[in-house]
């Protein structure tokens, strides 16, 4: 059913998204060969274009943003299966006419795809005109359609998202991206885990002392300030991201990679976390994001936030998760860090326990994507230790093949039917049942820590060291130095 | 007790390992100042020389063998302490002389170290003078005797050469020196496995598939045929190094890092080893040893061999070790392969189970001293994974600190009355109990595999490969490329 023709249709083409993203991913699909044999890509958006006005915009785009240096004959060849579409997003009309263009434009039956590159505001009208138009129903081929992030600005919108989209499509038809998942070092902590045998053994309470999930930034909000200033750094990162890489470091052992069953067990593992205690959670500020433009008066809208996760069930009992993410900070850096404990019992009299330092393995996302583990080595000539590092890093690994961008791995899965990398209803509602009581609480209860400040170019907030320290831990840095 | 005054008298001062490796040792610790403040080295050897002719001969040696440059300046400071006293080992007068020249020599009352660096043959004499002329008794200072390999030629002659020196010493006294045991990367074993958290768990029959030991020699017999052909690669390697390397990786871990803890685990080990089957042995010679000056004619030494050894413990029972070691053969390499188990189950249903390939663990004794740690990685843009490396290296890690000569380390250990690098009787009687139904075996067992033969530069003979073939393994080389 892969094999039949498939039409690619862009909500949104007009935007940033289409450009830097989505036409790059496409064009590399089709240059391995892995598109359909048949397949059109159609741009709808508002603006007064004709196709070569679309595909000259595509272009330009591609010589910006695509990695690989662009093989002008791939690329004419590509773009003969691009066509723009004039249209509305809040008009029915509009969206009958666009079902007459696809008809025409098909070789009948086609499969379609159907991504949401607009923002969040349109996403049930786009649906409810989807329906309306009678452009759902998989009788001459499958209909699939894609929709970005944000997903819900709290639970209660996230439910009625689900509701309405649910309401046009069924739940295999939807996908909802998180790029993240579609990043191969993401991909990879599954594989990390589940393809060796030596980490699957300790990586449980018995040997793990705490795990820490850092996703900095270091650029500031820029002139994105207008949208951040709604949504502040628990929507935009945490909800998602941060959510998402725990659940692939903390979930059970999936049956198989098909799409439910890895959906299950993050279901299974969001359902095992224990709900946040304000008390360890920080929320903090850079200098100066009060005086950017677009963001309110007195706005109380975090850039950066730390907290403790607990996960109740057999394996994680008791060890803490620390999740942080911020912007202005010092460095740009996704890494998840597994601390072990130290050894149980010190046979080197020479040194004391304070010597031994724990191991720590290290999954670099990015940028340095790779992995590393800090071991104990005894020092020539010498009957201390010292901490060593083994490491694996992507780019030497794996020279011919450079890192695929995540939205060519998910558009492709999209447009094979493999949901795995995307997130399902129910794991979105549950991330949200666990982020929604911050954000509220953060803005309601008298008991939640108060706004505090950080420099831009730190490493946050003082707080967020604190936070560690009543269980005697530390944040570390295993990717970067420091 | 060691700031006292002491005394090093190396019996054999006029042989190679003299100039090769004591004099150098000792020279590289008195330059780290690790030497008691006081203290003389006496060589006694038979030949006439005088004190000046026996230090120029050790400084051509130091310019020829020792690693780091020589500083003149210190070398002149460091042989005011060396003297050479011209004497017979066979001669027990010549020790009563030695005596009250040490008398004469030492500021009483002083500890003495007694080196062995002789024949074996003159074991047991050299102990029994020093026993009929009193240098034994320790009331005025430590006497602390180091003997060189080989330690017997077998199990009774082992036992008889224990009971010996018994007579004379007691075992607190003894030092059997094993250099392996010096080597860094060789004590590092036990710092890998208790000094981290992560390799213990899984360091047992659960997770670990086999172990595989290999000491390679690419020199061949070269000038030693006389000696060699009647020794063969068991009593030279096997009882010894292999063993010793054997227990080191096995042995539960010790309660301290104490001489006697440590050796009481060995201990233990050796007496765990299941009795080996001659029929998982290979013995083989590389082709031309036969012709070598000092061959015996038809002479049945092995040049190589290899073994399956199993230990019947709860930790090990059913996983098999498999050792070998040769000369003539590719490349000079001893390293320690821990092969683990495949993952239990495959949720990669794009995988088939062959695909995945184990993870191995290589500690890397030398000549590249280190750790490799190979794993499954996910290859980018692709579903498949394919075996990656983690990599320590001594050389890089520890740029500022060359590792020093076994021999330094050993030393000063003697010196320091620390034993638990040397082996105790029961560890030595104990590794001779299970090497020494192979040598008797062969030479008397009809149902022993016949001797077989392998080119030079090979990896061994193929019967080597069938050895392990049974049971569906393969010799891997971790730390090397082949």
């Amino acid at each position: 059913m892969n094999d039949k023709p498939t039409t690619i249709v862009i909500f949104g083409a007009s935007g940033d998204l289409t450009r830097r993203k989505l036409i790059p991913a496409l064009f590399n699909s089709y240059c391995k060969k892995r598109l359909p044999p048949q397949f059109n890509i159609v741009g709808y958006a508002r603006r007064d274009w004709d196709g070569d006005q679309f595909r000259d915009l595509l272009y330009e785009g591609m010589q910006q943003f695509a990695s690989d240096e662009l093989v002008d004959e791939e690329w004419h060849s590509f773009c003969k299966h691009i066509s723009y579409f004039k249209g509305n997003l809040t008009d029915s009309a509009d969206f009958g006419a666009l079902r007459q263009f696809l008809y025409g434009l098909e070789d009948f039956p086609a499969n379609r795809l159907y991504y949401l590159a607009i923002a969040p505001g349109f996403f049930v009208p786009v649906v409810q005109f989807l329906g309306e138009n009678n452009m759902v129903s998989e009788e001459k081929g499958w209909r699939r359609i894609v929709i970005e992030k944000p997903f819900g600005h709290d639970l209660q919108s996230a439910r009625d998202l689900n509701e309405a989209i649910h309401h046009v499509f069924d739940e295999h038809q939807i996908y909802r991206i998180d790029h993240y998942l579609g990043k191969e070092t993401a991909q990879n902590i599954l594989y990390f885990r589940f393809a060796n045998t030596i980490f699957e053994p300790v990586w449980n309470r018995n040997y793990i002392d705490n795990v820490q999930i850092s996703v900095t930034e270091s650029v500031d909000v820029g002139h994105r300030a207008g949208y951040y200033d709604q949504a502040g750094v628990v929507r935009d990162m945490f909800q998602n991201h941060l959510m998402q890489l725990l659940s692939l470091v903390a979930m059970e052992p999936p049956a198989s990679f098909k799409a439910d069953a890895v959906r299950n067990e993050k279901f299974k593992l969001f359902s095992s976390i224990r709900p946040l205690d304000l008390g360890q959670t920080v929320r903090a500020q850079y200098e100066g994001y009060l005086d950017a433009n677009g963001v309110a008066e007195n706005s109380q809208t975090p850039t950066y936030a730390a907290l403790t996760m607990y996960i109740d069930n057999w394996r994680w009992k008791g060890v803490p998760f620390y999740l942080r993410s911020g912007k202005a900070l010092k460095k740009k850096n996704t890494e998840i860090i597994i601390q072990f404990e130290r050894p149980p019992h010190l046979m080197f009299e020479e040194l004391d326990e304070t010597q031994l330092v724990p191991n720590v393995l290290s999954m670099c996302i990015q940028p340095d994507e790779g992995a590393h583990f800090s071991l104990q080595a005894k020092i020539p000539d010498s009957v201390e230790t010292q901490e060593v590092s083994m490491e694996f890093h992507y780019q030497s690994e794996f020279k011919g093949s450079p890192l695929p961008d995540a939205y060519e791995r998910l558009l492709l899965d999209a447009i094979r039917g493999d949901a795995s990398l995307y997130t399902r209803s129910d794991g979105i509602e549950a991330a949200w049942q666990i982020i929604d009581p911050v954000i509220s609480g953060w803005e309601n209860d008298s008991n939640s820590p108060s706004m505090v400040s950080y420099p831009i170019g730190s490493w946050g907030p003082k707080e967020a060291d604190t936070l560690l320290e009543r269980n005697k831990h530390v944040w570390r840095h295993g990717c970067i130095h420091d």
